[in-house]
C-alpha cells in the first residue's frame, strides 16, 4: 500500500482519520452466532473473535483467505553496549534464514497458510546508541513507517507482524519505559537468553536511554524516533496501514507490543483493529498487553519472536471463522435450543 | 482396534502393561531441538510437544499425518432430574447434526485435517439414574469402553476424544467428587448454562450419588461403572486403546477429565500419553486437570464438549512438529548460535 505521509505530523493526521469497524456487519455476525448449535457462549473467545472479525472485515460471514505474515528487520547501535546474548551480525544471518525458509515463522507461516514476506531495513546502518542521541532521526523514522505500510499488501485480509533485530528487547524496553513510567528493571527482560549480569548492563542502558530521552519527547512517535528501531518503526508501519484499511491484525510479542503503544499513545483507537497473538515470557510482556487492553489468545511461554507466537494463533482464529460460518442453526439442524 | 478384554479385570491387567515411550527417540529429539536456529527454549512449549511427541511417535521427527477426532454419544438416566438446560432428546439431535457436519467439532475437525468419527451408544437405552443405584452394571461398562477402543483405527497417530451426552457434566462432577473428596459444590458448573436454582439441584443430585456409592466402589472403574455414562466409559476405553499403542491422545474438556481420572486412579501412568487440550469455562475443570497433572494447552473460555477444545489444540501441536522438523539448524543456516 501507498504511505500518504512525508513525515510524522502527517502520519499523526491520517492515524487520526482511521475509519471504525462495520458495526452493521458484526450485528449481524452476532445475530448468526447466538442461532448456531451451541449453547450460548459455549465457544467462548471464538465466538467474540468471529464476530469481530466481522466487524472489521465488514462482512457477517467473515473469513481468511489471504493471510500476510511481514517479519521485518533492523540492527541496533545499542547492541555494542552488550545487551544481547547474541552478535549482531546474527540480525542479516536471521534474514538469509528467513528468505530460504530455515527459521521457525517460516514453518508456522507456511502452516497457517499465510504469504510470508521479510524486510531487512538497512541492515549496514544500525540506529544510533540511543543511549548516546536519538536512535534516528525523524527522516529515518518515517522512512520506516514507509516501509512497514509498503509492505501490506493489497488483498491481506489477516496481517501477522513480527521482528528480528539483536539488541531491540532492549529498545522496546526503554519504549516501555518511558511511555509508562515505573523503574526500568520492571520493563527490562532477559530478551534471548541474557544471564544476572549482563540483564544488569541491559537494565542500566535502559534506564540511560529513558534519561537522556525524557524531556524532549511529546508523544509515541517522538518516543519511536528516539529510542526505537528502524524494524520496530515498521511494525509501527504496518499497524497503521491495516487500520486505515480495517486489516485486521494480530501482533506477536513484546516487541511487536512496544510498536503498537507508540500507536496508541499517539492516537486513540489506533489499535482496535489489533489482537495479542499470544503472552511471551519476556517478562514485562504481560504488564505491556495489559495497558494496551489486549488479552492474548495463546500464552505457550514462546520468546522467540519473528512474529512466531502471532502466526500460530492465526489458526486460533480460523478456528473461530470455521465455527462461525460452517455450523448449521438450530432450525437447519432441527436441534432443540433448550 | 480390538479390544483384547472382556471383563474390568483384565481390562485393569492389559493397562497395566502399557509400554513407556520411547527414551532414544525423546532423546535424539531433544538434541535436535537444541541445533535449531532460536534461542535455547525460545520457542517455549513448542519444543517441549515436539519432544514429547517423539518419545510417543517412536520417531526423531514426529509427524501428524493421520489425525483422529472421534465424538462418543450416550443419554443419561439423570437427566431425567432436570440437571441439564437443555431436554434429552438433543443427544440424539446433534448426532445426526455430527453426522450432517454442522457442528463446531466438524468445523475444526475439518481445519485441523483430522478425519471425525461419531459413536452413538444405544441412545435409546439410558444409564439408569445413579441417585438410584449403578448407572450401569459391568456387562454395560465394558461394552462401552471396547465400543471406545475399538474406535481408535490402525494407523492413527494423534487422536482427540470429545463428547455428547445431555447430562454428562452431572456424572462427570460425581465421578470427580467420588474420586477426589470434597464437597459436590467445588466439583459442580452449570454444563450447558444453568440456572442457580437448577445449579442447586444439580449439586444436591451429584451430593446423594456420590453418597449412595461411596462404600461399593474400590477404583476408578468401578466408579465409571457406578457414575458414569457410556459415552464416558467408551472415551476413558479409547484413552487405554491409544496407551496400549502409544498413541498421544489430546483430552478435550470436563467430561473427558473424568473419563481419563477413571483411568489414572486406576493404573499409575494411565495418561502418560495424554495432553490437555485445553481448560474449559466449566468450573471445576481446572482443579481437575490439577489432579491429573495436565497443563492445558488453551484457555479460550470454552465450555462446549465435542472435543472442540482439543481439535483446536492439534494445531497448536502440529505447529510445533512444523517447527521442530521444518528449521534449519545454525550449521545449516550459518547463524551464530551465541
Amino acid at each position: 500500500m501507498r504511505p500518504e505521509f512525508s513525515d510524522l505530523s502527517r502520519f499523526r493526521a491520517l492515524l487520526a482519520e482511521a475509519p471504525p469497524p462495520d458495526s452493521e456487519a458484526a450485528q449481524a455476525a452476532a445475530a448468526r452466532n447466538g442461532q448456531l448449535t451451541k449453547p450460548p457462549g459455549a465457544l467462548g473467545r471464538l465466538e467474540e473473535l468471529a464476530i469481530w472479525m466481522a466487524g472489521w472485515q465488514g462482512d457477517a460471514r467473515p473469513r481468511i483467505a489471504a493471510p500476510q505474515v511481514i517479519v521485518f528487520a533492523g540492527n541496533h547501535g545499542v547492541a555494542a553496549r552488550g545487551v544481547s546474548a547474541f552478535p549482531a551480525q546474527v540480525t542479516a544471518q536471521m534474514v538469509a534464514n528467513f528468505e530460504a525458509g530455515g527459521a521457525a515463522i517460516n514453518q508456522l507461516a507456511r502452516l497457517a497458510g499465510a504469504r510470508m514476506d521479510v524486510h531487512a531495513l538497512e541492515l549496514d546502518r544500525p540506529t544510533r546508541d540511543f543511549t548516546q542521541g536519538p536512535a534516528m532521526d525523524e527522516g529515518d523514522c518515517v522512512a520506516a513507517l514507509q516501509s512497514g505500510w509498503s509492505a501490506v499488501r493489497e488483498g491481506t485480509d489477516l496481517l501477522v507482524l513480527g521482528e528480528m533485530g539483536i539488541g531491540n528487547t532492549t529498545s522496546a524496553a526503554a519504549i516501555c519505559t518511558a511511555l509508562f513510567g515505573g523503574a526500568a528493571e520492571s520493563w527490562t527482560g532477559r530478551g534471548t537468553g541474557l544471564d544476572d549480569a549482563a540483564l544488569r548492563i541491559k537494565t542500566r542502558v535502559v534506564a540511560e536511554a529513558v534519561a537522556r530521552h525524557a524531556d524532549g519527547a511529546r508523544d509515541g512517535l517522538d518516543l519511536l524516533t528516539c529510542l526505537g528501531g528502524r524494524e520496530i518503526a515498521a511494525v509501527a508501519g504496518a499497524i497503521a496501514a491495516a487500520r486505515m484499511r480495517r486489516i485486521p491484525v494480530i501482533l506477536d510479542g513484546f516487541i511487536c507490543g512496544a510498536a503498537a503503544a507508540c500507536l496508541a499513545h499517539t492516537v486513540p483507537g489506533a489499535l482496535d483493529h489489533c489482537l495479542a497473538g499470544h503472552l511471551s515470557a519476556e517478562q514485562a510482556h504481560g504488564a505491556l498487553l495489559d495497558r494496551l487492553g489486549l488479552v492474548p489468545l495463546l500464552a505457550l511461554g514462546l520468546r522467540l519472536g519473528e512474529g512466531s507466537g502471532a502466526a500460530l494463533a492465526i489458526q486460533i482464529v480460523q478456528g473461530a471463522l470455521a465455527c462461525h460460518g460452517g455450523m448449521a442453526t438450530f432450525a437447519e439442524a432441527g436441534v432443540s435450543d433448550g
